[in-house]
């Protein structure tokens, strides 16, 4: 089961790609993030992100998509343009096919690292020691879009549970 | 000179489509709502979205394409989901090759009924009496997407000035 994660962004996105192998443990494919310059149009920004994104459902062919949900209390500009970005995002994963999964930014904290009050540091440790890799992966929104994909592997693995 | 406007949203989603004849006049050649079901997965209601986007584009060929700004002082949840498929209707009109422009509501206002304050029923009103229509075209997501597309004829029209 491979399931691509996302935390959507306009300037920087995040992505993640987590594969389950038939034993439980976890690989890290691959990762990094799509930056758009600030100075290109916004419909150009949107363009970009939904290409590579589409590149790169089509490199890695994964079984599943997750989206990190929006959280603003405050800005609500920046609100409007990184949910321009995450319209773009679930279209782009509906145009493949893929089923896709929203969370919260608590239930991915809760998913990790077991409690929904955890703070970057200890989400990238955590992050890193589940993919079984030597170095925490940077920058932070990439480490973020690992974290959404494993939760969703995890909530595929329950869900699976339930129905047996 | 075809210009499409578009006023964004989830639920329903105002367009319509308005031609400068050379003698200066404005004809209003459709205008509508794209709906989708609130039932459905967001997912698939940005992909009705685009979709029915596209095919308006094909159907119409517009020289141009404007698109409502977003401002929400308030609820930020709903500027959110607003914000999600003014996303992907930047990218569908960008995909399509068109030039786009955003205007914020209260210069909509001030192109169509000359100040920024104006309200609903009297811009309703310009609406009809600019496009020379017989009565107020409904729904009101419809009647503000024709006022973006008027305002974007309006501006085209002093940017060709300004160039002479």
């Amino acid at each position: 089961m491979l399931a691509l994660g996302i935390d959507p962004g306009t300037a920087s996105l995040g992505y993640g790609l987590v594969k389950e192998h038939a034993d439980g443990s976890l690989e890290c494919l691959d990762y990094g993030v799509i930056r758009t310059g600030a100075k290109q149009p916004m419909p150009r920004r949107l363009q970009r992100i939904h290409l590579e994104i589409r590149r790169l459902i089509e490199a890695h062919q994964p079984d599943r998509a997750a989206v990190e949900e929006l959280f603003f209390a405050r800005n609500v500009s920046t609100a409007i343009t990184v949910a321009q970005a995450r319209g773009v995002v679930l279209l782009t994963l509906q145009e493949a096919g893929l089923p896709i999964a929203e969370y919260k930014p608590n239930v991915i904290k809760q998913a990790i690292c077991g409690y929904g009050g955890a703070d970057k540091a200890q989400m990238q440790e955590m992050v890193r020691l589940l993919l079984a890799i030597d170095e925490a992966p940077k920058p932070d929104d990439a480490a973020d879009a690992l974290a959404v994909a494993i939760t969703d592997v995890h909530s595929y693995r329950l869900t699976d549970f339930a129905i047996d």
